[in-house]
């Protein structure tokens, strides 16, 4: 089985087994994400972009320890709504490869910049067709 | 090769081969993965938690396009701070199984909030030892 | 004196005589206001809609708190842009209430999820006129 | 009338007038006012720090707009849970003042951190009292 399917199983397993399933709608999980990421966030507000390069043992290890919880709530989200993550990746990445040719987009911010509008499109469609 | 660090792989040559590699600094990316994140928020944010568990296509296509905006920044940051992201999460789950005894923690919210809790504390060292 | 700039002021001073101004540019603010407002989402992401309305004495000192570190940094991110937060909040309601009347928009959950959409295009400007 | 309490007034008529107060339970409130600060971090994310402090009108405009929709949300949030803000600033500045003698807390970054960790710490004492 493929790992990250396996760490879902595992999870839900975890979750079962100490009757927290019952709080991990995907509307609670989006939240508990967006806690954890601010926490990884936290550990990167107040230094510089070098620093952010350059951890000391003890960051390092403080910001593996959010990123796991990020992934893990990912994971969590991932299996309440029966999402494969490496699949949604795969698809996102060929979208982007057709989008943003190398050779148009090199040394362009804008176009970076017209990466990041595009993501953005695509929620304003999520809110759009939602009502 | 394990999938996820394959993907980190490509995702690597795909920002060298357009020039973004310059603005991936962790405190960066940082940012980056907590607006993905907010962009699923946002697919919930209007939505009942029962609302939630019942998409619509159109609603599940969007929610999975943005966990894997969501993925993708965490494997990016995963790169630039060589972090084994599947380790890490195996590392987690053995700290809060630990922590967690299943037959003490079950039916109990208070030990929910506690896991939550314990997992800021984690957060506070870093801000702490980061001076 | 509006209270809003007197309170500007004063946290100016605040931070001039901690010298904490150093790490106060307009990026890091807006970082820290994203981790102040997941502490007070994170007050908010196991509970109910319900629950969230009818919040026990300390749940709700808690939220009052953050709350007013999210002030705070507004705040502060306002007094480095100079920017008039009321002046702001004014403009924005006078676009709001000429881009949805009352009499087109009631009722419609649809216009409701317009209304945020058109806030994230506003972002998407921002993001393309930036590169 | 104080302003801010009489943008709070007019913001409830704004939803009142649109039937929209339905979807505006705190917990909701405080995922959408995490979702505008996250357009906000977007304006900034690729950004350098110096980038920051000299915005383009273009930027700075979107800025702007931006921090009124996340002062909009924080009101509206107020008003549901009947929360004075500059009150609760208030208080929170006093406590900030005893807390971090200026005497002590100048040309240390520790104690900057310190300052951050001792909000996370109120955090935790939510989510620990919350059950």
């Amino acid at each position: 089985m493929d790992k990250l399917e396996d760490l879902k199983e595992r999870l839900q397993g975890f979750a079962d087994a100490r009757d927290w399933d019952q709080f991990h709608s995907p509307k609670n999980l989006s939240m508990a994400l967006s806690v954890e990421v601010s926490e990884l966030v936290e550990c990167f507000q107040w230094l510089t972009e070098e620093q952010s390069k350059c951890l000391t043992p003890q960051q390092r290890q403080a910001v593996i320890d959010e990123m796991a919880d990020v992934q893990v709530y990912l994971l969590r989200l991932a299996t309440k709504l029966d999402v494969n993550l490496l699949e949604a990746v795969e698809q996102k990445m060929q979208i982007n490869a057709a989008k943003y040719p190398a050779d148009l987009v090199r040394g362009s911010a804008k176009k970076y910049t017209d990466y990041k509008q595009n993501a953005d499109q695509k929620c304003d469609q999520v809110s759009d067709k939602k009502a």
